[in-house]
């Protein structure tokens, strides 16, 4: 397998680290924007002649499909910001390469009625594609990081192996991690955490199909495991209420973050204030004179760069799919979860827990498909694909899962 | 009285439609850094010829003291942001003209204990004059607003007439104001706001003298008059726990400001995440490169033009001074207030119910300036003048005063 990774930023680098220690692929070519980062990704893994770096812009589908030539890889795997996942995915089909990302296509509110109805979902620019993939036997497994990925894993393996019905599946994250020398520092991005938390939030129930309800709803504690403990977690929208009803039978899907109290009230805050918006307000400039800037922009200037932020923090965060229904006619109810602790994954490979954990899974998924263990054409999920080999590589990886039960 | 009102913002405007109706001056100047803003407020006047409008920029104060000797100008009246205080303090006594302030020169926090003890001093660089005002005879007149102002005219009030010893003087502020349309739209100016509620509380003690607090300190629940009700109250830095000590006795002052928790919680919040910060941020201007802005201006231009919600405001505005102490050897409390309703300011004036009532007080006090009944020399607050006639000339105005006992 020869893998051409296209985003070096913390995502990225942490996926060269994690794949470094394995051996299932010829050469990985990583490529990002900013040239150097690339370069720094590849000179960390001391001498391991697979790795190459590129320079790339993301959005250029004719320059992605030529380097993937050029270096003749057989394989894509986007780590970049979820508006290059058109480019990438269509220039990976253009240069007859697999294809494999950890965020899908972006959604559009309904017009008229945005927290009732689905406007675009998340993923249908890609879904629309399927049957171009299928006819060329070519795959695209899109939404495998660890929210969605693992977590969608986790639903098939539910489906497989624990219920003969099942009632509900709620994907449940949360965490507690804590920054030093800061009040408040999101561990992700804060661009896209609004993005993603004051976006319509969707849900799918059986019957009724795909639908939208206000930001936040749905409020509930969550008891999280390995010392989380309760975190106040709402729905927000996310790529697993739109991939598992595809493949999985559940009368509800359903994906609520674990944003906290104290995180949801910000977030309103900043809605109410209109600082979430990305469309320019005017004010004065460095020579009085007036410029426009997105009050979007301002708020993440404010904060630190998450990234940068590993060293400084503490605690552990905790990714997982809650299910419940039925087995051998009782009722069940199981909380299947992959806990990554900030200062394992800093002492392991130097990334924090959140990036960490988000770039294991692809590498899982990627050597799957290198042993031949999962295979297919088409535009598929994860849970398109069997759960136990998946979580059996994970384990062996040396970050395993867990289950609670009840 | 020939008077020079630099200002013609929102209380500036109100300013001269309260001074058109009344006859105790000559000419009024109404002086503005946007000289189309001081022409459109003249031009509202309907052809009173003692208005005239001028352009100047407040923080030149050799150009402000050669606009007062030109139209022969014995008065400023300051009707601009707190930053232009002290230009125009030094430029009316370099013109040799009396000068009146709604808000006093800016405080500095202590460098190293500024929830502890006091830095700087609202007024500290004015008093720091008053020697030289008192040598040339001329008067200076500071914090004469509502807030300063009639809450120190009601201290003096309370000490002269109802009061034989003070225990506490409390300035209470709070109102019960909503704008149709907006989920979140301060009824004043946010930069001011932030200013006002972020700088460490003063409050001063017999014995202890002045001192600080944490911001947001002592809440309580303070019963406003007029139907207006119950509104969560915390200590703010004001001008009246500088100024009601230097002139009446008490054993405690405190400014409490009626904000309620939603207000005060979103401010907690922009503290949190920086955004009340005046030091600029890099983000990307219009064309991508970056651009530095002050993130506390990016809050202001997120949200409407308080002076532009008259129209759909509802609601009346309350401003006052408790007061606790004994009469005839029994125990006394009483709230003395002056309440608009924006509604009638809106009808009568054309201006919105806070604005108006700031600007009211002035006009009454240059009124008594020029008759005579005010007169001093130096730089002295409200508090330093004779209580009852401003108090009459204020009922006269067409805006009584209450009281409230027990």
């Amino acid at each position: 397998m020869r893998v051409l990774l296209v985003g070096a930023g913390g995502v990225g680098t942490a996926i060269t680290r994690i794949a470094a220690r394995r051996d299932f692929f010829e050469a990985m070519v990583v490529a990002d924007y900013d040239g150097s980062r690339a370069e720094s990704a590849v000179a960390a893994l001391a001498g391991d002649r697979r790795f190459a770096a590129e320079r790339v812009d993301a959005s250029d589908e004719a320059a992605v499909a030529a380097l993937l030539g050029r270096h003749r890889c057989d394989v894509l795997l986007n780590a970049t910001d979820p508006r290059f996942v058109m480019p990438l995915f269509r220039a990976a089909r253009t240069a007859g390469a697999r294809y494999l990302d950890m965020a899908m296509s972006l959604s559009r509110p309904h017009p008229e009625r945005p927290y009732e109805e689905c406007g675009v979902r998340l993923g249908d620019e890609q879904f629309a594609q399927a049957a171009d993939w299928e006819r060329e036997g070519l795959l695209a497994l899109v939404g495998m990081g660890v929210e969605p990925g693992l977590s969608d894993v986790f639903a098939r393996h539910a489906a497989d192996e624990l219920f003969d019905e099942i009632e509900e599946i709620g994907v449940r994250d949360g965490a507690n991690l804590t920054v030093d020398g800061y009040d408040f520092a999101p561990s992700f991005s804060i661009w896209t955490t609004i993005e993603e938390c004051l976006n319509p939030p969707v849900v799918h129930e059986a019957g009724r199909g795909w639908f939208t309800t206000e930001p936040f709803s749905e409020p509930e504690v969550f008891d999280f495991p390995e010392g989380i403990g309760k975190v106040e977690c709402v729905n927000v929208e996310h790529e697993e209420v739109l991939l598992i009803p595809r493949w999985v039978d559940a009368r509800r899907v359903t994906f609520k973050y674990g944003l906290g109290g104290e995180f949801i009230d910000t977030l309103k805050t900043l809605h109410r204030l209109g600082l979430d918006r990305t469309d320019p307000v005017t004010v004065p400039g460095p020579d009085g004179r007036p410029v426009a800037v997105s009050p979007r922009d301002v708020v993440a200037a404010c904060l630190p760069d998450p990234a940068t932020l590993g060293e400084r923090m503490h605690g552990k965060t905790c990714a997982g799919t809650w299910v419940r229904g039925t087995r051998d006619g009782a009722p069940r109810e199981v909380y299947l979860y992959h806990v990554v602790d900030n200062q394992w994954s800093m002492a392991e490979y130097g990334c924090q827990a959140v990036v960490w954990q988000t770039a294991v899974n692809p590498v899982v998924a990627l050597e799957l498909v290198a042993a031949g263990a999962w295979t297919g054409a088409g535009v598929l999920g994860p849970e398109a694909f069997p759960a136990r080999p998946f979580l059996d590589l994970l384990t062996e990886y040396g970050s395993p899962w867990g289950m609670r039960e009840g």
